[in-house]
Formats: C-alpha cells, structure tokens, sequence
C-alpha cells in the first residue's frame, strides 16, 4: 500500500512554518502498514491544486493532503478539491450540525459557516480537536495543516484505510566514515534485494559516524541481513 | 524569479530523517529575491529523480535538489542526472583534484573517487565542510542532504544565481479566532491584490489566536496595507 502527502500552503514554501506533518504521516502510515512514497508541498493555487489531487489520486492507493480548509480567505483547498473531482460544494449537514452543537449561541458565524460546505458526496473525517470536520473523497483524505488537529483526524481516517504489511527496521551505528564500509555495504544489498539498505552519515556530539538503515517487510530477511552485517563489520575491523 | 527544490531520500519518506534543507533554503533563497514555488520529497529511484528533474527544470528558473550524492550504493542522485540530461558521467579532473589534496596518502579510496565521477558539463559547486563538491548542469543544483554541507554548497551557488525581487513580509499576532476577522481581511486581500495575507492560528502557551502575514516584494503597498489591517482591527475591537 502506497500514499502520497499533498502539502497546501504558502506559509511553509516562504520558511516560515516548519512542516511537521511529514515525518508524524510516514510513521503513523507506517504502523499500519502503508508506506509514504511522494510528497509535494505546493502553494495556496487552485489549479496547482487540482492537477496535483488529480495526478496522485491514480497514482497511489491514498492520498492526504494538509492545509488550506481554515475559515479565512487563503483557505481554498475545500474549494479546489471539488473542482479536481467536478462536483459542487454543498452544505454537509452533519458537518453543519456538528458545528451547531459545539458552538454557542451566535458564534457559528458566516466564516465558520464555510468550513460546513464540502465538495458532493465528501464523507467526514473527524475532528476531536477542533470539530470542524476534514473530508474523504474517493482515496484523497483532506485534513487540517494545524499538527495537533491533523493528527486527531488521521484517527478518524484510519477506519477507511486497509492496511498493508509494515516496514521493519534494524538500525546499527558505527564510529567510520561510510566510505569505509562502502563496497562491502553495496555487496550485501546485492544479495539482499528485499531489504532497502540506507547508509546515513552523522555527527552526534562531535563524533562523526555512519548510521546502517535495514527495511524490510520480510522480518526473517531482516534479520539474516542484519547477522551478515554484522559479520561484515567484523571483517572490516 | 522563481525556484523549486527537490529532497530525495528514503530516510526522509519514512520519517527517519527530519528534513530541515527546505526551511533554509526557502529563507536563503528570499533574501536573494527567490521565491521558493514548490518542494518535492521523493525516493531514491532513478525513473523519479530523472522525471521530476526534467519537468521542474523546465518549470521554474532553479531547480535545486537534495541527497543522494554520497559514497554509497543508495547514493544514485549523480548518475540519474546524468541519464535526465542525457550525458555519461566522468571523472572531473578538478573534484579529483580537490579530494587528492584534502585525503592523506590511502584515504582517497573507491567510494571517495565516486564522489569525483561527475555529469559530463557539470560546473562546480563548492563544498567548504567536506570538500566533494555539489554541482550544476544548467539550471540545476545538485547538493548534499546534510545540512551543515548543503548550507556550504549553497554560498557556492550563489555566484551562479540571478536575483530578483524581495519578498518582504509584516506580521500581526492578534488573540482572536481567525473566524472573527475573516470577513474584513477577505475585503482587504480584495483591496491589496498585490499583498499574498495569510493568516494562521496559533497556541502559544495555551493562549490562542491569529498571526495575520502579509507579503509582497512592494514595501509601499505592504506599509499601505498594514495600515489598513490596523484600521480593520480597530473597529473589529
């Protein structure tokens, strides 16, 4: 299972909030199984919007995007997703009736009103933090950029999502450079060709070293990959 | 003028690693007087890399990319825009040089001399941390994931850029729900066509509200409108 995360906002391609959506929907997805392949964070633009919905749509099994379906002007995501699936927006009634019994008496204003209409045939995705509900069309879930309140609504996704098999993961740090561990560390991604070997190189406190990332969905294959690492690291010392 | 940047890594994808190259560049590029339009997080694939270079090069003014230009078997981000440009990779004799002089006698070893194998045409972008350099081929910069070596090959790249207009941008923190000023700030974005005004709810500390940001590489019509919101905010009180 494949997902992609449309990233929709002019505030984190200026710098000045930090995306931190990405790395909680990799893990999250990987939990259960669904693997993050692509993401595009994109500006406030309705046609850069549309095509982008359009084009991930068939090419993943999911597709989630973040941003843009606030109550103010700048929100046009709700908008641009109607369009990329050629429906209207029409007041969602239980989206309006969620927001009727959470608000007073007078504070479900016009602004807050807009975030009640949804493109045709939108199911809801709950929202416990803030109520006003993220939606599902087809295989795209469209979900609040604020993290806390994406992340409330990642819950209320999970029931539409099959799962897949999950990505295990050894990770071994050494004290060398990953050139020194280069050739021998490609020899045994050769023989492994089910596990994505990943060779990161770090600086923690001073020491420099290289962190050696195994993935795999076959946990015996991991294993056996991870015992010949070993062998190979102790040749090498 | 306009730029797009493209991270690739698996270790972003599946959350291991924080990407914090975009934040940067994003910054360092609006000084400059380059707008940062779009970000693409993908794999360590050559059929992506090479189709995502070849239509954001075309797309935007600059195209700078992240990752995959170490040592290592998974480093595959050289040799695949070798193959979106369609030219072979070869030694360049000036990183050669480089990395001769900076190893002692041994230490240049095979993995290192990859780093030296290079896109035909390719200039050089230098690198002032660890010295294998990052490079160009037209309007493309290639460059380290790690961001202590990529904000290095970023001053390396600058001789190449041209600049444009700044962005500058006013921001207003109000503790009120963007809902309550949603209506008149959609009037003054109407009014401002030149001014990009966002507006983002925060917590901070527990106490809740709106940074109102206005942008636009026009200072006179960013004081103009910040006047304006001032005004708007007044009568909102």
């Amino acid at each position: 299972m494949k997902a992609a995360l449309i990233i929709i906002g002019n505030e984190i391609l200026s710098g000045r909030t930090k995306d931190k959506n990405l790395t909680y929907l990799a893990e999250w997805l990987n939990e259960i199984g669904i693997q993050l392949y692509e993401v595009r964070v994109i500006r406030d633009d309705e046609q850069e919007i549309i095509e982008c919905v359009n084009l991930l749509k068939n090419k993943y099994d999911y597709v989630f995007t973040t941003g843009g379906i606030g109550p103010t002007h700048d929100d046009i995501t709700t908008a641009s997703i109607a369009k990329a699936f050629n429906v209207e927006l029409e007041t969602n009634t239980t989206a309006l009736a969620i927001l009727k019994s959470y608000y007073k008496e007078g504070e479900l204003n016009e602004a807050r009103l807009k975030m009640t209409l949804l493109p045709q045939g939108a199911e809801l995705v709950e929202n416990p933090v803030t109520k006003a509900p993220g939606f599902k069309m087809d295989n795209v879930f469209v979900m609040a950029g604020i993290p806390s309140i994406m992340q409330g609504m990642l819950e209320g996704a999970r029931k539409f999502l099959q799962t897949g098999s999950k990505m295990a993961s050894r990770s071994r740090d050494i004290f060398m450079p990953e050139s020194h561990v280069a050739n021998e560390l490609s020899k045994l991604q050769d023989s492994y060709p089910d596990v994505e070997i990943g060779s990161y190189p770090f600086n923690k406190d001073g020491r420099f070293g290289t962190s050696l990332v195994m993935r795999s969905i076959d946990s015996n294959k991991l294993d056996l990959c991870s015992q010949d690492l070993e062998l190979m690291l102790k040749k090498l010392t």
